[in-house]
């Protein structure tokens, strides 16, 4: 008689509910994409539904009908009058027997929370600024891809939450700085703006590209070019950008002090032509 | 208010199912494991407990009472009363909100399922020989680690099956030969087997150490070092090896017939021995 266990109780394989059967859940066979909402507008909408559109294909799930995902994800939103919120969303390619490849007939699996952000408690990061830590980067080869296989990241801000910092920073096999383990990073040597180039290593951040047109905006020259976690150590400023959260300053790396321990004047300003910014792409 | 929506069924984020809050769902924060039963007897099961244990402490999930675990794979084995059983089971960090540090009170979650093992066709498959296909290893750097993050082996076992394959043979950025997307893999040139030394890219397989036996007891050298997939097309056997399966002869590789497109004679020896030598290992 096939069964099934859950904890330490055992129940027919027929009664397992489809959630414990989910290609998510076996291996991570499925997308995600985390939008927020300002003043009760979401912001970026159209931009994180065209990435997530590029992770469904990239993954080969070509049967989601994303004009209904779209729906979805606004009439919740208004539902849960939520003004500020973190709305995460993943499709999974779908549940069944766990089998590699899967059969014929997988129907992908929506699931979406709606939760409130935070605002208070990112604003005092952002005033006193962040602490990270470097780790390894140990994800996949295909990190272009908003998947969730996220355990190298886990075990990435598990490492720097251990250390007491707020973000881990990943260096490839070559000591370069790839990104946050969930943001975008970016130094600042010499009065221009530093980032690792777009790969199929890197996350393109949808962050990223508002921070690159903010740049431009108040004339801060970009460098798109890879740099060393050594050489970050020297950087004059730091921050991460991340959907939650936007732009936050990084005051210390591992053990060097960035700048004078406060959060640098560049990344302030980029922070507030972000948020002058920001209505323009808010639906 | 607090969300969550399910399909397209908005619910209360307070009633959500925990399976739903899994930390192996959101981010694949969990190990795995896949035995066998032979005739009602559980295959080298202490071996498998084993790695599971590493996997455990790799990831730092400390708080698992292994004892425990095995009296409830036991107790559940000797309830399904089957015979040739394959037994999966995996624990993940716990359940919560989904944050990738994850709160201080995660308790992990065990779940199991049971099922029957189809050894006739596996059979036929073993007669006929596989053909394999091969793929890049897009897979992270800890693959040594039996993780829930599985995408880039799906990828790889949908890309084979696409193409009539049975198996994905996995290459790296050099063009060197890893291992299968859900095996082991040995080439066997110039009578002396060869097979991809361990090392933090490599899963240490279990049937492998069989493998290994196996091949001293029949007096067949042993090479341990990297290949090609171009150097393999030139093999005079392949096999993958595999919990469920044991031991499978390869006669094509992507376009390659391998020796005269049945299974070798090595392959056979080795995969009679194993037999052989299977009982020493039940219990």
């Amino acid at each position: 008689m096939k069964l099934a266990m859950i904890e330490d109780e055992v129940i027919s394989y027929e009664q397992l509910p489809a959630s414990y059967c989910d290609r998510g859940l076996y291996f991570g066979d499925g997308v995600y994409e985390v939008i927020r909402s300002y003043d009760g507008q979401l912001f970026a909408f159209e931009e994180h539904m065209q990435r997530f559109g590029q992770s469904l294909a990239a993954i080969g799930i070509n049967n989601v009908d994303l004009a209904d995902i779209r729906k979805r994800i606004r009439s919740a939103f208004e539902k849960s009058g939520i003004a500020n919120a973190k709305i995460y969303w993943h499709i999974t390619r779908g549940h069944g027997p766990r089998d590699h490849v899967g059969g014929p007939d997988l129907k992908p699996c929506f699931f979406m929370t709606i939760t409130e952000l935070n605002d208070n408690a990112a604003a005092q990061v952002k005033a006193r600024g962040m602490k990270v830590s470097t780790f390894p980067d140990w994800r996949w080869r295909r990190c272009d891809i908003k998947s969730l296989n996220l355990l190298a990241n886990v075990l990435a801000a598990r490492d720097a939450n251990s250390k007491s910092c707020d973000e881990a920073i990943l260096y490839n096999e070559q000591g370069y700085v790839t990104e946050g383990s969930s943001s975008a990073f970016f130094a600042i040597f010499d009065n221009k703006l530093q980032t690792t180039p777009l790969s199929e290593n890197i996350l393109p951040s949808i962050t990223r590209i508002f921070v690159l047109e903010c740049a431009k905006a108040i004339g801060l020259e970009l460098v798109q070019k890879p740099y060393t976690i050594q050489e970050a150590r020297g950087a004059s400023e730091m921050f991460i950008a991340v959907t939650t959260r936007d732009i936050v300053g990084v005051v210390q790396f591992d053990d060097a002090i960035i700048g004078d321990g406060k959060v640098g004047s560049w990344t302030g300003k980029l922070a507030q032509q972000f948020k002058a910014n920001r209505s323009k792409y808010c639906s």
